[in-house]
This record gives C-alpha cells, structure tokens and sequence, in this order.
C-alpha cells in the first residue's frame, strides 16, 4: 500500500470507528458488545433445536385443558428449573375445554370420494348418522351472504385460496371465512358449513382452527376440508350437476379446566424489580405437536433468556420468561396475566412475543410511544447484520400480549419468515422436523438482542400514549 | 450482410439441409413432420390433463378388486370409446383381494404420541387388542438380520431414509425393506415390523405398497409410520430407555375377483395385425386415487394414442392401449395379456410403458435386439429437443410389460423425472393437484413420438436375441 492509499484507510477507518450519532446512542458501545456476544453464542451454541424438540416429543399435542396441555405445563416448569431460570412457577388459569371425537366426510354424488376433514375448533357435532345434503360453493363471506335461499337446507361450501407471503397476509385474508363462516352460513338456514383449509399447502392434512358462534344464531357443525380435497369438491361442483355430501363430526365441549402460565426469570443486576417480559403460548391445536406454532416461540424465548442470564454480566432489569397458557382458542393465558399483574404492570418495561414460527426473523413489529424512534432505528442497524433489520410501527406485539396495551406497556413482536409458516399451522403435520435449526438460532438470537437491549438500557422505552390505548391498533 | 458471409452462411444451410446421415434413417423426413406435428398438438391441444382428472374425480382409488377397480374398468372402456378408439374392451383378468379396514398405532412409553401408520399391502391384522410391544430398531435389513435373539418379541422397527434423486434410485435402495422386512423379522420371533415410510416427503401421510410372506415363515403384521412419526420413533429411541408401542392393524384377504385390462386400438393403415403396445397400469393403492401412479401414465397413453389417431395419415401398424389391471399387488395385468395374447405376440412389434409419473419425461430405456442402436439414436436425437433425449439400453420396459420379455418383443419404457414422484406415491396426496399440466402434455409428447414411430417405421425393431429373453435384465 503506498502513502495516499493508506492514509485514505486510515480516514475511512477512523470514520467507522467514530460515528457522530453514537455518543447519544441508547445503545451504548458495552450494550452492543454484550449483544454482539448474545448473537454470536446463539448462532453457534443454541438449545433452541433440543428446547423445540424435547417439548414436541415428549409432550406433543397440547391442547387447552388436555392430557397434553397438563404435560406441556409441568414440561415447563421442569425445563425452566432445569435451565437455571429463577422464581419458576406455574400461575393458575381457568381455560375452555373442546375435544375433537371424530370426524369423517365424503362426496356421495355425483361419485363416491373420501374426503381428509378436520372439524374446526369450537364446532358443534353433527347429529347422529351426520348430515347429508346437497352442496353450494360460495367464494368469500359475501357470496355467503348473497347466496339468501339457495343455502337452506344446504351444507355451504366456502372456497377461496390462501396466498403464500412473507409477511404471512394471504391468512388475514382468508382466516376471516374460518371464523365466521358458520354462522353467515347458518343465518341462511344451511345445515353446515364446509370451508378450504385455510393454508399454503397441497397437502391431505386439514387444518383446524378457532371459530366462533354468536347466541342469536343456531349453531351449525364447521370442518375444513384439505386443500386437495376442497379442490376436488370445486372441480366436481364446477361440472354443473347437483353434489352431495355427507359429514359427521362428533366433538364435546366440557367444564373449564385448569392450565397455567408458566413463568420464569433472570433476575436483573440493578432493577430486579423492573421486568421485561418476553414469551409465547405453550398451547397447540389437536392435530400435531404443535412445532411452529407455537414450540419455536416457547423455545426461542426460553433460549433467549437463558443466553442473558449466562452472560458475564446480567441486564439491568430482570428477564421474564412467560409462556401462554390458550393463546389458540380462547387467549385466557394472556388475558389472566394482564388482571393478575395489573398491579405490577407499572413496572413492565416491555413485552416482546415470540409467535410467528421457527422460520428466519426478519424484524419487529413495536408500538411504544413518541421517542422510541432512535432505540427502534439502532436496533433496526443492528439487527440487520442477521436479516431481521426489518421493523414496523404498529400492532399491538401479538395475541398473548395483546390485553397488556391498556397499560401502555410497549410492546414488540418478533417477525418471522411467513413463506412456509401456513403450509404446515394447525395441522398434523407441524412436527419438529419442519424447523430449520439454523434458521431457528437466527430468530434466538434476534430475541435475545432485543430483549437484552430493553431490559439493559438506560431509560425504558417510553409508554404507549393514552390516547392510543383503548383499541388493539392494526398490525 | 457481405458476400464472403452471405457464402458461408448458405454453406451453413446447406450442411443443416442435407445431413448424409438422412438418406439411410430408419427415422425419415416423413415420419420426423408427422412426429413435429405430434409434439406440437401434444404440448398446446393435449387432453391428457382432463382425462386424468376425470379418472381422479370420478373414480379415485382403485386398489385391485375394490368398487374403486371395476369403477376404473368401466371409466376406462367409456373414455376410449369416447375418444373415438376401435375394438375397445375389457379383457377379464383375475386379481387378488386385499382390503384395509383399519389402523392406528402409538407410542405408550416413555411418552404417549400417536403415530400416522398404514398397514402395508397384503399385511395380515394384528391379533384382536393389537399388539403392545418394546422396539428395536435396525437400520437395514442386514442389521435386522443381525438382531438376532433381541428381536424376540419385540416390534422390530426398520428406519432408513429414502434418498431424492432424478432417476428415483433411492427408492431401489429403500423398497427391500418394504417388501421383505416382515419375513425378516418373523423368523427372528419379532411380532411385528414397522418401516420408516418409503418415500421422500416430510408429511405425516405413510407410504403403503406391496410387501410379501413366504409360506415358511410366520406371517406378521407390517406397517409404515409417516416419516415425521418414524422419525420422532428414531429419535426417543436414541434417548436410550425402552420404548414401547401399541399397534392395531385389521386387514382383509378375500378371494380373487374380476377385473380386466382395458384396450383400445387406433388401427394401422397398411397393417393392421401388427401391434405397437403402449399402456401403463390402471389400478392404484387404496389410499389417495393415484393421479401420478398411475393415471398419469393412463392418461398419457390414451392421448399418445389418440392423437397418432388424428393424424391425417395412421401409422402403418396398429397402436394398442392397454391399460392393465393389478400392477400394484399381482402384476396379474401383465401376466394375463401376455398368457392371453400369446399367439399374438409375434405379430407385436413393440411395447411401450407409461408409469413413472406425471413429470417431465427425461427419455427411455429401452431393449431391444442389436442393429436398433440407430433408430434409437435418431429419436434420442429428436427428443432432445423437449428435454427427453437420455436414451438407456436396459430392463423390461416397466413391470406390465415385462411378462412380455420371453417373447423377445422390443420393451421400453418412459423414463420421466422422479425428483418429486416418491413424496406423493402410495400415499392419500397423490391427488390430481400434483401434476404439472406443463410437465403431463412433454410427455405426452415423448410418448406420442416413440410410439409413432414404432408404428411407422418401415422395419420393425429387431427382437430381443433368445439368450436374453429368460430373466429380466438390471435396468
């Protein structure tokens, strides 16, 4: 390298070393040392795979008020004790009971044709000896709607094609359909409603899912069809001739029952008594372990923590491991923690969820209030070494930690790679093998970054603003 | 352009206009129009994509001697007559009985965890109560064999994957274990065997297919676990402390039923009596209706032959469809065409198979007798041009028309990409949804070439020579 050259290194060097803004950072130098440490320990030496993998096969599905769900939380408690995780305990909460018996459906005209069902969660059964009826397709609530006389006495069909995203949009679109299908159906008189599997895939696998009745409505039985399936009932209905199917669906809706919260901390150095709190639902559906949805969330968040408490020097606040008892049909986890800690929710600094599945994060959607912006944009930097510089105003950080916004806590949720997410959500076929271990340290220590960095700095991230607090803000 | 260009330029044309090569082609200028004309109808105008879906809506599966098969037969004779086809019927053919009436497996210890499991085909039931029993696991018929005493018991449980590959060569590699794991096991005093499905997905819908006893040994239950489940297996294995399962299997065995070939002649111009057999197996497993096993080959075949038909000019020889019966678990098909049309098979001159899917077609093997090396060079050369010009001398065209082999009548065989073809088959996914139309009209197009130039050229292709007629040849 010759005079002029090195010299031009020189200042190109001193100009990286020395950025103006980083004197006011809120990400001081040591801060991002310590999450520079986090990443790199994530990256390479996570428990997040073995975390995922022992709660999926050793507990499996769990569903609210189940065996499983039993399992889930005394897996919890267990593996947070075992992990070193201080004050663990399971925190009381009363959830609804429905269980999925049996399920079966087939087309009996024009040809005979087996189909692969799943009764939505919540569905009422069919009455003895199922339901067998003629078959009209709708492509949206509207069409429903619009169907007027010709759904009486009818099982409605409802066929629309969930879009593949990243940002996962295609299922905001067609999730609606799964949740009000029935009663839009059952306001026309039809005797049942049938709808395609709200997913990506084109697999033989139905995907479940919440849906809802309204008291002033009969309640009439709901199942999804797999994708395949619903397609095989479009093309046969498309021929013209009349279609008929028979479904029967036995379910059973029972007491409510008793899970917890499971809960766990890293004790801060300096304000114990201030918490970041940063979890997911431990809860699945009925039809498989429930690896993506939501065990990634659980173990990331595990991982996360456990990675702050193993650093040389704990965060500032303490670190609270929470995972969410019901997030997936009916949210008792999330709402129980808000009455419960009402009183503690002064000293939240933050809540961070983990929900979107084990697939790469790609950043955070955060709602705090005015003033957060410089905190959001270093992270923003940071992060975006690890593809998860991606970050969004808005929401109100996902469902758990939804009924916190009346406090005004700040709330972020981690943002994943949706592409594959809603191929697999919901159904049997969300096992453990469909997590990627790379990609699911990338998003460990994308979480563990952010939740070192509130639980770190200096001032807590200001307060979302009462004006804004009343209604959960759209994502 | 200069004139020194414009010369070589022409000279250019002139060496494409007249290859020396031309004049002794047993492809000729006539016969490469008319095999242009065919790719060009096959890709833009095929009916091969309907006929496929009207045999998975209509019909769907159709295991040998199920309302499914004979509702198969009666499509089958209806679609050629439809489509214009000469002499069509159905040519009764004898086939095995075996039904699924139920299954279901699960892990009792150490975790419970139900298994997505199917009997395979010919699998005897379980006893009444099912069977409860430790696992051993082997990962190799080898190491079966090597378990020796501790397989005494014991649910013997094979786990090997199976490898994706182009030419489906994993696929070779895994099926022993399939078809003889049972027997492996039982003479060890195993009371059941379980095999990692054979197939290359990662979906929670195992792989039935063929597996066999032989009359020595006792006959045990034999079942696939989808590979997410016998994967799961594996792994709480590996943990090291017993594992136990339940397995519950009822099968069926009845006496032989009818069933039947279907055929269907284009007849050819100057002789009719000579015979270019092109077909593929009609039947399928009980657990999807086989759109890519094989109804994509059905399909392609009747539009092969149909569209040779819609030539302005019939071929020379008569193009026979033969769609047969029991592939799947007999070969039965096979069998009886070639005892039935024993005194016919000299007057056949070549015997063409469709049953590797519904991808893209890659080219063929082929066997014939020595001097066929040219033509088969020339259509190699031809059918490059759509990406299915890997020609291979080797095996019997297919299992069909392998039967055919001591008569030493030419067989060959489509050869199409196999990549995806063992995620989807012998399981409920292989539905019509899975095939590219794109991918179905190429090799229509392959298959409407080869056979028309079976049928049209001047000499029929030597015979296979008698020395190689009395085993099937490797492929």
């Amino acid at each position: 390298m010759n005079g002029s050259r090195r010299r031009a290194a020189l200042l190109a060097l001193t100009a990286l070393a020395a950025s103006p803004a980083e004197a006011e950072s809120p990400v001081t130098p040591a801060m991002r040392a310590d999450m520079e440490r986090l990443v790199g320990a994530a990256v390479t030496s996570s428990r997040a795979p073995e975390i995922l993998r022992s709660l999926t096969d050793s507990v499996g599905p769990r569903l609210s008020g189940s065996p499983g769900d039993r399992a889930a939380v005394a897996w919890g408690v267990a593996t947070l004790r075992a992990l070193g995780f201080s004050n663990v305990r399971a925190e009381k909460v009363l959830v609804p009971v429905w269980r999925r018996i049996s399920e079966s459906a087939s087309m009996t005209a024009p040809y005979p044709q087996s189909f692969a069902v799943a009764a939505l969660g919540g569905s009422v059964s069919t009455p003895d000896g199922g339901i067998t009826a003629e078959v009209v397709e709708a492509g949206s609530l509207a069409a429903v709607d619009a169907l007027g006389e010709r759904a009486k006495g009818k099982i409605v069909f409802i066929w629309k094609t969930t879009e593949r995203a990243r940002d996962g949009h295609g299922y905001g679109e067609t999730v609606p359909i799964r949740s009000a299908g029935a009663v839009r159906a059952a306001k026309l008189g039809a005797l049942a409603v049938l709808i395609r599997s709200v997913g990506t895939d084109d697999d033989r696998l139905p995907h479940t899912g919440a849906m809802s009745y309204d008291e002033k409505t009969p309640k009439i039985p709901a199942a999804a069809l797999s994708t395949p399936d619903a397609d095989l009932l479009h093309r046969v209905l498309a021929e013209g001739r009349p279609v008929t199917v028979t479904l029967n669906l036995r379910t059973e809706t029972g007491p409510d029952a008793e899970s917890a919260n499971v809960v766990g901390e890293i004790p801060g150095r300096e304000m114990p008594g201030e918490i970041v709190l940063v979890g997911g639902h431990l809860d699945s559906w009925d039809l498989g372990p429930g690896a993506i949805d939501n065990g990634a969330g659980c173990a990331i968040a595990i991982e996360a923590a456990r990675l702050i408490g193993a650093l040389p020097r704990r965060p500032r606040r303490t670190v609270r491991v929470v995972l969410f008892a019901n997030e997936e049909n009916g949210l008792r986890g999330g709402r129980t923690y808000a009455a419960e800690h009402a009183a503690e929710l002064a000293r939240h600094a933050a809540a961070v969820e983990a929900d979107s599945g084990g697939d790469r994060a790609l950043g955070y959607a955060w709602n705090a209030g005015p003033g957060a912006e410089a905190f959001m944009k270093e992270m923003s930097a940071f992060l975006a070494g690890i593809g998860a510089g991606e970050f969004r105003k808005g929401g109100a950080g996902g469902a758990d930690i939804s009924p916190l916004l009346p406090s005004g806590l700040p709330l972020l949720g981690l943002r994943s790679d949706a592409s594959r997410y809603f191929d697999v959500h919901h159904t049997a076929n969300d096992t453990y093998d469909k997590v990627d271990p790379v990609q699911l340290n990338q998003a460990t220590a994308a979480l563990a970054a952010m939740t070192f960095a509130l639980a770190e700095a200096a001032e807590p991230l200001p307060r979302i603003p009462e004006s804004d607090r009343t209604r959960r803000p759209p994502d």
